[in-house]
């Protein structure tokens, strides 16, 4: 039976309110899945050589529940936009450019590899309208070590000329790509992806949603990010009372979609997010970046909501992960002022649960280092990092390379148990 | 008479409204003294060698108007403490820490050639109260190419055991700094630093005062950062009906004062601000991690008040003024949201002025790249940041710069005059 040992200072978050730190740890798998951490290496794997990370930290790897692949190719431009303007006159057209096959590939390699450079070895991706370049986006993730989900994005109203497809194309395209990605790669799969409400027409919705139910698919799209996407939804779906209903009255709304941002999601809109099993991907960079709000996330985790984090490229101009997450604390900090002091703030090991296990657990792990999990993780050398007088706990270690840390601390990343960096 | 010539994509911000881009232009300098971007190379100049950055782009360099030297040994931890628990149970205790000085030096000069690389050349710095360590800071600041100000902090009262000097030491130890460093530098300067109100006594205080007037020094410290701050002094100085008054009255409060952060200013004290051509120094990252609030930028700059930028370091968590620009974005977007969309956001081009053009104002030169100033830039290399379709402009690319780039896209950066990186 294959066992491999990995030795280092280990953080990980099984539960939102808890860290578990093991200085000069053991990490076993046995035939890639996680057998336990430990703190004294069990007598009957003292002979497996050990992968000795010395002095480093080893922690889970991070999960990205939404972003927009081909938006890479915009990430930092376009922040003086409100959301509206910023899709029809940035975005659509950076995306029509993925039409070209070539272009494609060249962004979607250096993408892949720079996510996992950063430690991202989960994602949850909107492609483009564009099947070939679908497929090239899943191909690039797979080879680079990726695991996860990948949307061909369905639109077929309201998206202005550059960047369009028609009801029959959008249906068509869906099954053959469907038929074409479904088996072909081991760690990505396909995901339904209406753009969101406004895009979609009655017919394409209750197309997608029959496809999601007959082949248990998992749906991924927006809610109730910006007021005046609410509003034109409300005139979208006057028999709707709420945004979400425009999903749920179609099959898009269960324990296998992932909505991104619900900003404005008020208690009735919560409850039916909790209530369905929906996961949020709360994207706290892009919700400041495009001015949508700051979504309820202490609110929303209250009520036992479903919550993961996204970094919602290009909306998000954060692409690496630790970033993402200490945009979620701020922005929390930000809600926190915002409610008079009222809502609590996100501790640094509530944003990691959520950046990791949290996200993981969409995928269908049980997160943190759990026994039977493969192994998702990183490994950091924080030593290049700033000088402390005293000896630095493994938590504030931990705490600090979740602020400072760039890709080039990121020495080892290991995906679905395989080391990919 | 000695002139250089430097080519590139010029990008400076001469006034807060203006962004200057001049493509393929050419700054040409006098005896280290700006003469001015041209579009064309005049006549005059033909002969000139040209230091040709290609397609690179050059702007001016950034400005930290407030930062604490000896948090650089914590910077990214502690986040989940409150403003007064943070200063007692961490700040105090690193500060402490450069009583000894072989770690001020290692930890100073780390955190000069940090700055340089990412693009700070122009300082306004507390160190602690230790004036060895002082003295040693504005040696590693001299030595790796900075301009600008050092404190030595005075802190005579409420400061707990770990950091503490008595009345007599701290006025003994200013004067002995000020002998010993006021003309030993070229470029790094003293400037008076009573840490804030609550830490220092009347004695001290009218010290201090009479110092800056008889000496015309500057002065820094903290203004309205925290609520419990400001009912504290309102305890300690009740004949003080405005926190403001409190430096005032003792003449710390005037224009060549910079006060740091500001958020809790209301429109009395927002004008006694003004009237008394005090600068402000608004730090963002900082007020949001330490939860202090967000501070009305919008309404201070309507009102014609000089703003300017600081990290804040290590109530910031961010070195890197790019993204101390872009955490100001960031935080007017919160303010924005906060205000029910009231107050506008920050645009790109008005935080990079408040970064850099408004914050080399404080330190006496008019800003952008205005003819003779001595030349404060850097050149940056995009190269390797995310593939566009379309051939972006330059504008764009220093929009992009700004979110994205770290030390490694910096490739060379100016500091009056002198190329120190």
């Amino acid at each position: 039976m294959a066992v491999q040992v990995i030795k280092g200072n280990i953080v990980h978050a099984p539960e939102i309110d808890r860290l578990d730190i093991v200085e000069n740890g053991y990490l076993v798998l046995k035939e890639s899945k996680i057998e336990g951490v430990f703190v004294h290496l069990p007598q009957i794997y003292q002979n497996v050589d050990v992968e000795d990370y010395g002095d480093r930290l080893i922690m889970p790897s991070f999960a990205d529940t939404h972003m927009h692949a081909p938006q890479y190719a915009m990430l930092g431009m376009g922040m003086d936009l409100p959301l509206l303007d910023w899709l029809n006159t940035y975005t659509f057209k950076t995306e029509a450019a993925f039409k070209d096959t070539g272009y494609a590939r060249e962004v979607y390699q250096k993408l892949a590899k720079e996510m996992i450079a950063n430690g991202t070895t989960r994602v949850c991706a909107f492609s483009s309208l564009h099947l070939p370049s679908t497929m090239i986006l899943m191909e690039e993730f797979e080879k680079a070590g990726m695991t996860g989900y990948v949307g061909k994005v369905n639109m077929d109203r309201n998206t202005g000329d550059v960047l369009s497809e028609t009801t029959e194309e959008s249906m068509r395209d869906t099954l053959k790509w469907l038929d074409d990605s479904s088996e072909k790669f081991g760690h990505i799969k396909p995901i339904l992806t209406p753009r969101f409400t406004p895009t979609c027409t009655d017919e394409l919705m209750t197309f997608l949603g029959k496809l999601a139910q007959e082949r248990n698919l998992p749906v991924q799209s927006h809610l109730s990010e910006n007021t005046s996407e609410i509003a034109w939804v409300k005139e979208l779906h006057p028999d709707c009372r709420q945004y979400w209903e425009s999903y749920k009255k179609f099959g898009l709304f269960n324990e296998r979609t992932v909505m991104a941002h619900c900003v404005h999601c008020d208690e009735r809109e919560r409850k039916a997010i909790k209530d369905n099993g929906v996961w949020v991907a709360h994207c706290p960079d892009s919700n400041i970046n495009l001015v949508s709000g700051t979504a309820g996330v202490r609110k929303m985790l209250n009520e036992g909501l479903r919550v993961t984090l996204g970094s919602d490229i290009a909306g998000g101009a954060l692409l690496a992960m630790n970033q993402v997450i200490t945009a979620a604390i701020r922005a929390s900090k930000a809600k926190r002022i915002e409610t008079q002091w009222t809502d609590d703030f996100l501790t640094v090991a509530e944003a990691f649960y959520l950046g990791t296990t949290s996200g993981a657990k969409f995928f269908g792990a049980q997160g943190g280092f759990a026994q039977g999990d493969t192994l998702h993780a990183i490994v950091v050398d924080d030593s290049s990092l700033p000088l402390s007088a005293k000896k630095l706990s493994v938590q504030e270690r931990f705490e600090r390379a979740l602020y400072l840390m760039n890709k080039d601390n990121i020495v080892a990343v290991y995906s679905d148990g395989r080391k990919v960096k």
